[in-house]
């Protein structure tokens, strides 16, 4: 099926980030021809190795969600829209909640007026977050699983994706959302552990330095590797079943958070664990045991992960170990 | 219990419309030291006429949620605080979704900031909607009801209900969120139906003008008045039960839109019913049945309507034909 994205004309919103980068070389090598955006907001993932290897086969425009004018002049030739692009930090959405508006709700809202006011057939493919169920009353949670946002950050991210449904109701505008568990892979932000604990604990290993956990590390987790992910945001952007549609898109499977960092330090054959204490607050960020069900993205497109966590972890110590340089 | 508002600082954000200035008149009546803010929004409820024999019992403010340095200014001494103050129109947030966002997203979150700062012990009473529920699977709609909105409007009023809850559970701010369903009664705006289908139906019915209904009218809805309404946030803002807590405020019963139009005409001995099609694209905005579940603010406040539909509506009707031209 992704065979069809030959030829065709797809814009990535967050291009140069994490997900946006791995997605925009998967395109590129399906032979799509491919439109980045990015705002290199800071400390956020936007790096310009992350387009080794494929920087001239892409257009890129740094710009941002909340630009009117630049996302008018840029939507009319395109045919695919994935909208990654988010203030994506818990934390700094509690401590700055007005600016985590501005981007995650104003820059949706202005995305999707410009949509359907200049191209409403581009069909759209939004990444929305496993954080919209906070802490599950049961799990693995499902898509029906009760909305507990636990900070501004994933409120935000919530009203964007239902924007995007609104749109589709309203106006036909062609939409999907995927609610993305935890990532990891290549290409990701690993200066700080703000965004994505798991990737930073692979820099830890590499640099032989110790892997901290707060309490006792038996709160268990999905981590689901990027190029499944993209994988799965491919299918949901050409399969008819996926219009209108939210789906949860995770490893459908759970891990214990110590067993993780174990087998990290295993893999890696560097660094250590180190168990302390909760910080004070910190507990208000964290939601205990969280896995998401995959069931329905599975039977609609026939999506499920391909690479098991240690096939996952391997590969990505490896493309780190290597281009370290470029990513500490 | 509600006596304990004698002589308590009480600030309402929203004050000169329908519910604000309804629960201003029962506050300056229990003895409370009421202070208002409103930003006359064009078209929305804000009116002098409804403050009408307390004017001078109480202090007013013209100013906006989203005027910081205003709210710094007089949030400090303030013991409760009652947020009714919000874009209202379904519509206008679908024709201009930057602007319900800036009011009802932006606006509540720059009242949150400012308590945080500068008095996080005032009680918090924020007053949501049944429109988070959508068009719910099953009737009656309880607190735990999926969240299904259907506009921009109630997505961004949900958006905001839940940053109280975060402030709640970051920060201690002893907030209580009530979802109130449809509420009619004096001192509604009356110039238009784009907020209050209900509140226009007592209008055309005194000006003998039809009750146009579409399709076959048989939608059950639940009607709650004002007056009841306002008990409710009273005892929500001074009851300890009240902390942290999201309480649906509703009739608790149903009744067929057609019924509560030809109740309307028999009371108002005026009026008649025209019924006609759904007009192309208006049903978008019509949710079907629906009727919100009171069990929770029964048991947990000893809450309850004491009107009856027929009580409220003479009462309403009696309010609207001595004091029409204020109105309409």
């Amino acid at each position: 099926m992704i065979e069809g994205y030959s030829r065709r004309k797809v814009l990535l919103l967050g291009g140069l980030g994490f997900i946006g980068s791995n997605l925009a070389q998967r395109l590129v090598q399906l032979g799509a021809q491919v439109t980045l955006v990015d705002n290199f907001l800071p400390d956020h993932g936007a790096n310009w190795f992350n387009l080794d290897g494929f920087r001239d086969q892409v257009q890129v425009h740094l710009s941002d969600l909340r630009n009117s004018e630049a996302l008018r002049a840029l939507l009319p030739e395109q045919e695919i829209i994935f909208n990654i692009a988010a203030q994506t930090s818990h934390s700094d959405s509690m401590s700055n909640p007005l600016l985590d508006l501005d981007i995650n709700c104003k820059g949706n809202l202005t995305l999707l007026e410009a949509c359907r006011q200049v191209n409403p057939a581009a069909r759209i493919v939004f990444v929305g977050t496993r954080a919209f169920y906070g802490s599950p009353p049961f799990l693995p949670a499902t898509e029906d699983s009760p909305i507990l946002p636990r900070d501004i950050y994933s409120i935000n991210r919530f009203a964007a994706e239902q924007y995007h449904l609104i749109y589709h109701l309203h106006y036909g505008l062609p939409v999907t959302s995927l609610r993305v568990g935890n990532i990891y892979g290549p290409r990701a932000q690993m200066k700080h552990p703000k965004y994505n604990v798991l990737n930073f604990f692979l820099r830890l290993a590499l640099e032989n330095r110790p892997l901290k956990i707060y309490g006792d590390g038996q709160q268990v987790r999905d981590y689901l590797h990027v190029g499944d992910a993209c994988e799965a945001m491919l299918l949901a952007g050409l399969h008819p079943a996926a219009l209108g549609k939210v789906w949860n898109v995770g490893a459908g499977e759970g891990l214990p958070f110590i067993e993780l960092a174990q087998t990290i330090i295993e893999l890696a054959g560097s660094g250590h664990l180190e168990q302390t204490d909760w910080p004070p607050g910190s507990r208000n960020y964290d939601v205990g045991d969280f896995v998401l069900d995959i069931a329905q993205i599975r039977s609609q497109l026939g999506w499920a992960p391909r690479l098991s966590i240690r096939q996952g972890l391997a590969q990505t110590l490896a493309f780190y170990q290597k281009n370290h340089n470029h990513y500490w």
